[in-house]
């Protein structure tokens, strides 16, 4: 017990690898932080993405089943298209920083500029043409700033990944990372020319950005399926030297950091809902509740409630992610896109809070609203759930042994991830039935669960013990058996 | 060269401590992920308090400098007031998982719950009598969790850390720590109590809090200056039971990640501000422009300009940051508090950037605008600079060699930290005396910097090396002196 932790050298500080070299050059530098904070940028800018789509005013007197309609229409597919964009521009800087392992000054620098202009992604607005040709010439220049650092890289070979260094061949891996990285950038290209003339087009090559990687493998999947081994030359020729980053999923560690980014500005941004439209301002708190701030606080009491019970469930879901990504060893391509997906519903989680807390009084409305924020919550849980079963699938390779079939922590993280998809589900068909008591319902779910994560701690702990002593009471009959086996035929066995 | 990198496991995954100690009990984990996610989270409240002051609406008719002394006088002491205790209080933070080095689910949860109560702290706004007893409550109840998270803690001691476990007097250890978590709190409810009284008091007892930490070293060190070692008995039991996490300071990794959070809150802040306000409304565009996005973009073109100079701004001042951690081998706590000081001023980097945004006529308002911007970089940047030299006075134990005195990288080091002071001290001036440029000097200066860190790369690398070989002339010399010597006197080297 002792061992693992005499390995943490001060009070505190994790066991991190230092950044710096001793032997090496003198700015040359491990990427850990860079790329941490590149992530966090990043994750901020696909998350902010939600912005225009939760900022929509939206009349008391307009019904929302039609509004909600329009919006998904239009805003949320634009705020789920440009966020897998930047996700697939995430991947794809994820895969350069594979291939580039050590850092100089100029190498912050261009990866600083290329960050900055993905901001500049978020001024432009995709829903009219113009908007379009100015988002696909961002990520085309982004592209071009990433070709830099790649050629940068190629010509500084100390900075390279050591197997790459090694290798004989470097112009090739060099084509090939250049062609991971600049193939969205052309098909953003020629989106932004067929913003002139026919906007459906662009649309759709933008969307084939984001499916193009899983495209590409599917197809070539189904032609060895298919075709069989044909050009069998070819493949082990690519699988034996590019086996190291094409089948290497995505870093377990950057998966994290990105997924962290992602819900921390939710919750940043739930906090500046509420400090921006729901903090009573002195002069209004003069002049409407003569200057008492407690009346003026029980006016807002409502939002606060639906704010503390979006920040209780945005909380308990990093826990559940937390937790789930200890157990995994490995995330798989298919874990990142599936992880992609459950976060890109977490971001949906601001625009779930905007709609409860503008429709706090009874109305048919209201309910709507109340159902939008389950569905969104039960598709962020469903999918986190979608992560540990694929991992089950390969879980020789992808999961701690506690979290495997019959692991000491298999039973507990099943009941941990399936808590929310019931509840959310639980509580959609409960607010269909018992439309009156929506809100009291709903709220109560949200403020209910994090007891129930502490009592579903108890309960599987409870369950476990009972099921321990069953299997050792049925262990002990196994072993008798086989002990009298044993003494049957002794012989057998000094053969 | 090859050594330090084959300890990197596979590509990009960086060689971090696994985080699940396989030989402890079901869920107990060390907890890195979590106070990451603590100082993200922290570190964004912090920051965001700066909202209410860069959303001030300054009449155009109004001249700033009388609103900028209004704002200096209230809404900007706030923030300053509240960033700071948010920062003692997440010392205390680092300080309580210092202690507990490993957690557990119950933990976790407390923790998560522990950090929302920090983010009820941004609902409460401390300029009214009432804010301040909410603000204070919510102190009271945080230092209430983290005590619990204490007796838990002490409660299940294989949480611990190691020193304490072995240790004897555990009791004594709780009881420490309990007073440094919960001094915080007291002052806090002291100053509910008076809030409802006698305000100014209230105020008073708030920055106490700030620098009571500060306070009781610097009365400490002046008795035992002045009076000598009186109490020497005393003084030599606590030095040795509780150096190490009195006299440790907070850890570096904490520090960069809490540091990280305010840069990346800070971006957010400048994008949040240019999506809402600036990025032209589609209806607006089809009303005001014809549907022309290009005419709606130009409209809000020196904006723009505005936002990216911010942003390069911020990004440079990161970058700086970076480099110098990346030589700093432990921050102690004169560090620590600087870092702070230079962070709170980042925190500001939002209200300029509105002010210099609001005021792009040429009026007598954009020129003081201008000089706060100049201002508030050169305090920020100053305070980095600060560091770096006061890590100098103690090299040996806090700087990489690379970075002291005589080493590789001092000299650029110097000149990194050098620029932004110096730059932005001298567009200060410079807008004094040529008001009429004020605005062209302001963003020529934002967006020639990043071409000066690389000029200055070269620069320095050029005089480095010129140096260089003066002083291998010079040794060459000293060495040819030493090697007659050693001609001259043979017979003592065989003895």
């Amino acid at each position: 017990m002792a061992a693992p932790r005499a390995a943490t050298p001060g009070p505190g500080g994790g066991a991190r690898k230092p950044e710096l070299d001793l032997e090496l050059g003198s700015s040359t530098q491990t990427s850990h932080r860079l790329l941490a904070y590149s992530d966090a940028l990043l994750s901020i800018i696909a998350t902010v993405m939600i912005l225009p789509v939760a900022h929509t005013k939206i009349h008391p007197d307009q019904k929302l089943g039609e509004s909600v309609q329009q919006l998904l229409l239009t805003k949320i597919a634009v705020y789920l298209m440009t966020f897998l964009i930047v996700t697939v521009a995430w991947a794809a800087h994820v895969r350069l920083f594979q291939v580039i392992e050590l850092i100089d000054d100029v190498l912050a620098l261009l990866n600083l500029v290329s960050i900055t202009r993905y901001f500049s992604l978020m001024a432009s607005f995709p829903g009219v043409p113009f908007g379009i040709f100015l988002f696909s010439v961002c990520a085309v220049v982004i592209g071009l700033i990433q070709a830099v650092i790649v050629v940068y890289g190629f010509y500084h070979p100390h900075l390279l990944n050591q197997q790459i260094q090694v290798s004989e061949n470097q112009n090739f891996y060099k084509r090939h990372i250049l062609k991971i990285i600049l193939r969205g950038p052309a098909l953003c290209f020629l989106a932004a020319i067929f913003s002139f003339f026919f906007i459906p087009l662009s649309y759709l090559l933008l969307g084939l950005v984001i499916v193009f990687p899983h495209l590409s493998r599917f197809i070539t999947w189904c032609k060895t399926k298919i075709v069989g081994h044909r050009d069998e030359e070819e493949a082990s020729y690519s699988l034996e030297t590019f086996s190291f980053y094409l089948s290497e999923p995505l870093s377990k560690e950057r998966v994290e950091a990105f997924s962290d980014g992602v819900y921390a500005i939710v919750a940043t941004l739930l906090i500046l809902d509420i400090c921006e439209d729901n903090v009573p301002d002195p002069r209004e708190v003069g002049e409407k509740f003569h200057g008492s701030l407690l009346e003026a606080l029980s006016e807002y009491g409502p939002n606060y409630l639906a704010y503390f019970g979006s920040f209780v469930t945005i909380g308990l879901l990093w826990f559940v992610h937390h937790s789930l990504f200890l157990y995994v060893t490995k995330a798989t391509r298919l874990m990142g896109l599936l992880n992609i997906l459950s976060l890109a519903f977490i971001g949906g989680l601001p625009l779930a809070y905007q709609l409860t807390s503008e429709f706090a009084e009874k109305s048919h409305n209201e309910i709507e609203a109340i159902q939008v924020s389950c569905v969104i919550t039960f598709f962020a849980s469903i999918f986190q759930f979608a992560i540990w079963t694929t991992a089950l699938l390969h879980e020789r390779e992808t999961l701690h042994p506690f979290a495997r079939y019959g692991g000491k922590e298999h039973a507990f993280m099943f009941a941990k991830l399936a808590l929310y998809p019931c509840v959310s589900l639980g509580a959609f068909f409960l607010t269909c039935l018992l439309s009156e008591f929506s809100t009291e319902i709903f709220h109560l779910m949200q403020i209910v669960i994090p007891f129930a994560f502490l009592a579903l701690r108890i309960f599987v702990r409870i369950s476990l013990t009972v099921i321990k002593s069953v299997m050792s009471l049925s262990r002990r009959k196994v072993v008798l058996l086989e002990e009298e086996e044993a003494c049957l035929s002794p012989t057998e066995t000094h053969s």
